[in-house]
This record gives structure tokens, C-alpha cells and sequence, in this order.
């Protein structure tokens, strides 16, 4: 048996565990191993190569996972490895979980979710509430109506009577007014921060974003060559006085912003926060991407529902709206408002793209918008959420005793939640997915996850129904007990759970 | 009144017309002219700026149609502007021209179609032939079944009975061997295209191209900071030995090829071509983009019907396929056929671009195709085009006494032409234009569209009908022998023209 040296690529995104079960894995598949030779022991390795013992528990696990490998009770772990056939596909599942929110992995299907499995990581509602009964009437009606216009090309700027609906959907709830000629359909957000990336960031460009923030972002604006600089938020949005200086020194394109329930820190930004963020914008000449998917899921009466498009007077912010959350994930329809003078740089972003959106899918969007069903909608997924929201929240106060840190948010679907000290998110994570619940360590959510604490995860509860959030936060509970006890002492007591891994 | 001084762009895609009607339109914004003063005449100003008479002909029209100027009858060009209040949004309908095809710019809405319009730059079939009620069983069936699933997130690879249908597709159709592991379903053979830039091309890195080529992959590569290199087709195909030289003083990152129909020149490779195209990419270790909307739409028997992808032996080709000229554009859904070991970043790419496309239409496409509707439509179409095919072929021949000049093609949606000396394909474009008779001056696909001759045109037949066609090149042919006429002493009767413009 060969013993294992390997050089580890620390500028890599990759994190140090994915970097050495590839490596292993690599070892394997070349016959270094025999099948059935026993590896190394977790503490004897993790010395050999300089490294903390969790970072060769997790890249064992995931060799597990894969099928590489098998650990024998009371004894360590052993090759089973053959041949496999695709072990591309399964390397890969890795490497895009540091990537993107698991969210977007699930949509993947490169986290195997099953039956049974309790998903605090997806944000997405139970397709079964859908109102697939409604939309399947407006697409009939659509088709019905316009016959084969429905499947021409569209005006790549979007079908124009949804652009006025998505208008007057802006005016009534979100008091902001924009012209149709403004807005841009797109086929969901993630689309929409692509296209604006694509009008705006030149490779080598400075964009600021929150840290931690949404992957998806990240992921586009790396594509487009641009540095990415975070600032971090407090309970009142983005920190101003770190904002303003690094926009002093960065000279940024723009800056990417949640200011509704933001992912994953479920904050909300103060009123006061948002007049400040744009004062910056104007001062500094800076655009702001106001990236909204979640506002209207407000669970408290006394809510402000003020966006920061809301409040822009000199034209400096370009709002992402996604009815993901709203509505339907798969729908694919979303929009930009945009500052008139970007008119033509956005047309040429989405016509490079993909042309247009789905002409049928807007069509039947605009009966929906204007027969008043969304808003039928999102108040009966309102009353579902706020229930789910409430057994949650109860459930969480209830680990505080164990040293869980959360802040309720106002809406939205997320809790996010600091670990006790000593607790690793990553091998909570670890811990749980093997006994089908699935979380979302938050490290991936930050500009440089190698960088960032290990110590917060985010739970969703949109995917859940009560009895799974009860069920699902119990095995929680365990697991985090668990490791509270590893604490202090972690490598012997590691080594020995594979001799009795459940307390 | 002022003298117009103005510094040309050279360097600048935007043509020569367009900056000096942009100059004149700001002058005449800007209060420099008064309303009804009359412009220097064409010969006077062309002479006074050094530029061609055509110039400022073509710059005059445009101001006209915008609404800045008015041709009086015998007397020359006179001020009408008083306060535009989009003058953004009309100045960007020619800057945009040059940016794309007339196709796609009519997607846009920025060619104004009116009803009598006999449209030859469209190359979208007529939208009350598509399948519509196959289809929208195909929807209702998917919804029936799949209920809420149809709207959830999909993989972001693709539907995977889709997937599979589209190899058997590609087995049947093209004899073409790929797994559907390496197939990406996209929103469209556009987005294709940009998702596999993303994942290759980084700035300042080269793509060869056709050399012209379709303007939606220019526009891609371009935003990707790529270095674009064209290389002429010939009656074969590319030509290789420039080709090959190309390669070996670039090093380009792809090679983009439409090796069916090309667009524009409706060229299809030679088997010995493609074989050799081939050898080049193995010996280079060069991928290849073979886009293909137009295959199946042959109108010869005996045709050779392989495809550069159905060659590949060593994966070097990146086959997209587009559904929009074959069944419909507005469904967006078209898929790329990539080698294994690209699979990481085109995921990679696709989820950063737009998480997934539409799972409804996926579902409904699948069962579209098992129903063997696909074929059954294409069948239906073929016959309808090759009428229309036949029709434009015997009028263009009859235009062959005029010196025009053209090769006929085997298949596809497209006539390339060739002007006879002395006939400006822009000024051609412009007269039919104000005759409602749209075509496509081919210096647009052109690499450098300023270098390139502007002595070729485009004519689609796929939106027009046998008697449009008859109507619109009769039209056409007026204005040639009209253009004809004019040749040699240009200028002098150009003058003319404003005071009898129909001969």
C-alpha cells in the first residue's frame, strides 16, 4: 500500500476535504490500492499529511458515499472500489456544492434526495400546492386566443402587456413606479443577474456584494472575470461605513443586494439603512442590484414593505424581481427595472443570451397577473409558510439551551442559525445528511468559503411540513448534542464513531 | 447655419451612415439647425466630409424615417425636428442592425412589419403552420400527469426522458452516437452558443468563424472579450488552408461552423471537407461548435445527409441543435451534444445562466417527439418550403440578365446573392425598405462588417408566401435596374431622385 502524500491547492475553492477525497479517490482507481486493503486510520493520516482530523472524516465520508470506500464497525475503513463507470459524475457532485446554494443543487439532482429525506436545504415550496389548475386554464386561454403567436418570437425586451401587469404589480404592492418600456422579462432571477453582469462587468471590474450572499451571484460575477469584495451585514442590512470605504477604494461596477430577508442571513434592511445605501449610490455614482425573491412574505402586520427600488429617485437601482418563491419555481419568469439609459445595453445582454423568454409561459404569466390570482396565491402560501414559520421558531428557541444562536426573521423562508462553539457546520452537515436531513452549512454562501467560520447553517422551511421540521430538528438536536460532547477531545472520540456512531 | 464637421470612427462597427446621422441628429437637437432649414445638398456635404455620395444619402433617409428631416420634392432636405422625447430608443434601431440579424432584430420589434410587409429577412416559418393543438395536447397531457412537478425546478441538465429522446433523435436522423449524459438541453440554439463560450472562452482568447457568419454567435463571442478571426466558405465549405494557417498562428479556443445551409451563404460542406475539418481539429486538439438549425430541411434526394458531429470519433465536436426553424422558435428548447469530458463546465454554465429551462415545455417536447409528431411536422413543412423554395429559385434566375448572381442551394430557408457590379446592397436594402419589401444586406455578418463588400443580400423565403415572392422580387428587381441605371454617373441622378423616385 502506498502511503498518502498530497499537495493541497489552498488559493482552490475547493475545500481541503473534497481536494483529498478526490485524491484518494484517484489513488484508488489506479490500483494503488487493493480492494479490501484497509486505510489509513482518520488520526494517523491526518498527521501524516498536517492536517485537522475532520478534514480526512469528511473526505472518507464522501468517499463512502461514492463507493469507494466501507467502514467496517470497530475497525476503519476499507477499499470496495471495482471499477466504476462514471466516476466524473459523481466527482462532480462535490465540487458544485461548493459552487452553488444547495437549493440550486437539488435542482441538479446532484444531492440525492429521497423519499424520506427532511430537506431544510431546499427553499422550494411542495409542488403539490402549486396552482397548476390555474395556470393550465391561462395557458389554454393563451393558446387558444393567439394560436401560434404563442410560439413566434417574442420582443426580446418581453410580451408587452406582461410588462405593464408587472408594472402595475410594482405600483400596488411595492409602490414603485416604472415605465413598461423599464423592464426587462427574464427567464428568472439567476437570469436576470447574468444579463445584468453581461451589460455591465468587464473582466477585472470590482463588484461589492454582502457577505455572506447568495451563490448564484457569485458564481456569475466570477464568470464574468470581475473581483468580488464582501461587506458584511448587522441586524440593520449591509455595514455602511465598510461599504463606503471599499467603494472608495474599489471603485465598484455595482453592488449586489438582498434588502428583503436576505440569503442566507434572513436579515431585512432598517428603513434608514436602505436612504443611506442609496445616498452612497449617488455620491459614488454606483449602480445597486436589488435582488428581490422573497418581499410579500412578510409574517408580521406592522411590516415596512419598502423596497429600495422604492425609494430611488436617481435611477441608481436595477431590481431583480423572481416569483420563485412566489409562485412557481419552474416557471422561469422574472423581470428587471432598470434605469432607462441601460435600455440598450440590456436588450443586446438578453438577446445574446437566449433571444427571448418563453413566449407562451409570458403570455399565460400576464392572464394569471391580471385575473388577480397571484395575489390569491401568495396569500394562501402565506398561511402555509407563517405555520411552518411558528413550529420552527418554537422548535429552534428550544436549542438555545444547547448554545444555537438564531434571530427570528420577519418573513421570508429561511432561519439562520449560529452553532455553539466547537460545533463545525460542515460535519453537522455531514452528520445529518446521513440521517436523511438535509441543512445547508453556510461557508458556501460567503466570497471565500475557506475563509469563513464554519459556524452558521441555514434551514429552510419551505420544503417541510410541520411534522418533518419537528421530526427533522429532533435529529438535529441529536447529532448536535453529539458533537457538543466530541468537543474538547475530538479526535479520540471520532475515531471510536465508527465503533458506535449513534448516542 | 452650421457647417457640419464631423471626426469618423473608422475603428467602430457602427457604419459610416449611422455616425453622420447620429452627428446631424444632435446637431439638430441641439438647436443648431432651425426647424425648415434646408440641409446642404448630398453632393456638397459628401464632398465637404470626404465620404461618399452613398453616405449621406443613406444617413439622410435615416434621419428621415426618425422623423428629424423631410425630403421635399425637387428641393432637397429640410429640418422638421421639434422635441423627441425617446430619441434614445429610435437612435437605437441601426446601431442594433448591425449588431444581429434582421431575424432576430424583428424579435426585437425594431423592424417595423407592417401588415403588407413582404418580409425576405425573416427566416421564421409562418406562425399559423406551426403544430398548435399537437402541442397543446402534448401540454395538457404533461400537466394531467405531472401536475405541480411540471413547475417545480428541473435538473439543470435537462429533462432526462427528454435527453433520451433527443439521442434517438440524433441516432435516427443523423446517425449521430451520443449518451444522455452528454447532452445539455438549452433555452435555444442562441443560448447554446452562449453557454458553451462560457465555459471555454475567457478574454482575449481567439474563435475562428465563418467568415460571414450568423451575427447572434458574433455578438456572443464578442461579449466574451474574444478575439474573432473569420476564414472565407467556399462552394465546399471552409476554406482549409487558410483555416489551418489560422489555427496555427491563433490558437484558437473553438472553431464555430454551421456545416448544413450555412447562414448566410447556404453553403453545405463536402464530405471531404468534413472529414477534413475534422483531421485539422484532431491535429490542432481544436473544438469545434457545429450549429445546426437547418438540417432535415433538405430539398434534394440523393443528398448526403451526415454531419460533422456523426464523423467525430474523438469528441472534438460541440453539436447544437435548434428546433426553431424545424418546429418552432418560440418554444426556446434546443440541446448541445458535448464531449464527456466538458460536462462540469456546460452544467457550470448552464446553472449560473439560467438554473434550468422550462420544465413544462421539456415534458411536453418529449412527448411531442415519442408521438412521432416532430417527424410528421417536418415532413408537412418540407413540402411547403420546397414550393416557396422552387417559386424564388425560377424569379432569381430570371434576374441572372441583370448580373445577378447566385448558386442555388440543396436546402434550407435562404437565398445568398450576389449584386452585380456597381449596386450597393445597403442601398438596395433601403429602397425596398421604403417600398415594404425587407432584406438582408450581408455585410452585417461579416466579421468586420466595415471591410466587408457590400455587394450581397439574404433572402429568406420561410415567412413569405409564393405570391409574396413573386410580388417582392418583382419589387426588387425594379429597384436593381433602377440602382443599374444609375451606376457610373451616380451621384448626379441621385440628386434627381428626390424629385422622381419610381421609374
Amino acid at each position: 500500500m502506498e502511503s498518502v502524500t498530497i499537495q493541497f491547492d489552498k488559493e482552490s475553492s475547493i475545500p481541503m476535504y473534497i481536494q483529498l477525497s478526490k485524491h484518494i479517490g484517484m489513488l484508488i482507481k489506479e490500483g494503488k490500492y487493493n480492494e479490501n486493503e484497509k486505510l489509513p486510520t482518520i488520526r494517523k493520516l491526518a498527521a501524516s499529511i498536517n492536517v485537522n482530523n475532520v478534514t480526512v472524516v469528511n473526505a472518507y465520508k464522501n468517499l463512502e458515499r461514492k463507493g469507494y470506500i466501507k467502514s467496517m464497525v470497530g475497525s476503519g475503513y476499507y477499499v470496495t472500489y471495482k471499477e466504476h463507470d462514471v466516476i466524473t459524475t459523481s466527482e462532480e457532485e462535490d465540487d458544485s456544492f461548493l459552487e452553488y446554494d444547495n437549493i440550486n443543487l437539488m435542482s441538479k439532482g446532484q444531492l440525492k434526495v429521497c423519499k424520506n429525506t427532511i430537506n431544510f436545504a431546499s427553499a422550494n415550496p411542495d409542488p403539490s400546492q402549486f396552482p397548476v389548475e390555474d395556470f393550465k386554464r391561462a395557458i389554454n386561454e393563451v393558446l387558444d386566443r393567439d394560436k401560434g403567436l404563442a410560439f413566434g418570437y417574442q420582443e426580446s425586451k418581453g410580451y408587452k402587456p406582461l410588462r405593464s401587469s408587472f408594472t402595475q404589480f410594482l405600483k400596488k404592492y411595492m409602490d414603485v413606479e416604472v415605465a413598461p418600456e423599464d423592464l426587462q422579462i427574464v427567464s428568472g432571477a439567476q437570469q436576470g443577474i447574468d444579463i445584468i453582469s453581461k451589460a455591465l462587468i468587464n473582466p477585472e471590474d470590482y463588484v461589492i456584494t454582502e457577505n455572506p450572499t447568495y451563490t448564484g451571484a457569485l458564481s456569475v460575477f466570477k464568470g464574468r472575470g470581475a473581483n468580488i469584495i464582501g461587506v458584511d451585514v448587522n441586524i440593520r442590512g449591509i455595514n455602511l461605513s465598510d461599504l463606503e470605504r471599499k467603494i472608495v477604494t474599489y471603485n465598484p461596477k455595482l453592488i449586489y443586494v438582498m434588502t428583503k430577508f436576505q440569503n442566507p442571513t434572513t436579515i431585512s434592511y432598517s428603513q434608514d439603512t436602505l436612504e443611506k445605501l442609496l445616498d452612497l449610490a449617488n455620491k459614488y455614482n454606483v449602480y445597486i442590484v436589488e435582488d428581490d425573491s422573497l418581499s410579500g412574505l412578510n409574517y408580521m402586520q406592522e411590516d415596512n414593505k419598502i423596497n429600495l427600488k422604492a425609494l430611488d429617485k436617481n435611477n441608481k437601482v436595477i431590481y431583480v424581481k423572481s416569483f420563485s418563491k412566489l409562485l412557481m419555481p419552474g416557471l422561469r419568469i422574472g423581470f428587471i427595472a432598470y434605469p432607462p439609459e441601460m435600455q440598450e445595453q440590456i436588450i443586446k445582454a438578453k438577446h445574446s443570451t437566449d433571444i427571448s423568454s418563453s413566449g407562451l409561459i409570458q403570455r399565460a404569466m400576464q392572464l394569471y397577473l391580471d385575473n388577480g390570482n397571484l395575489e390569491k396565491h401568495v396569500e394562501f402560501m402565506k398561511k402555509i409558510f407563517k405555520k411552518k414559520y411558528d413550529c420552527m421558531n418554537t422548535e429552534l428557541k428550544a436549542l438555545r439551551k444547547y448554545g444555537v444562536n438564531f434571530i427570528a426573521p420577519r418573513g421570508g423562508l429561511h432561519f439562520w442559525i449560529k452553532l455553539p462553539k466547537g460545533v463545525n457546520a460542515l460535519e453537522l452537515y455531514s452528520r445529518c445528511s446521513q440521517r436523511d436531513v438535509l441543512i445547508v452549512p453556510c461557508n458556501i454562501f460567503y466570497v471565500n468559503p475557506l475563509g469563513a467560520a464554519n459556524n452558521t447553517i441555514r434551514l429552510s422551511f419551505a420544503a417541510v411540513d410541520e411534522e418533518g421540521i419537528i421530526k427533522g430538528l429532533n435529529i438535529l438536536k441529536k447529532e448536535l448534542i453529539y458533537l457538543l460532547k466530541c468537543d474538547n477531545e475530538y479526535s479520540e472520540v471520532h475515531e471510536e464513531a465508527t465503533l458506535s456512531p449513534m448516542i
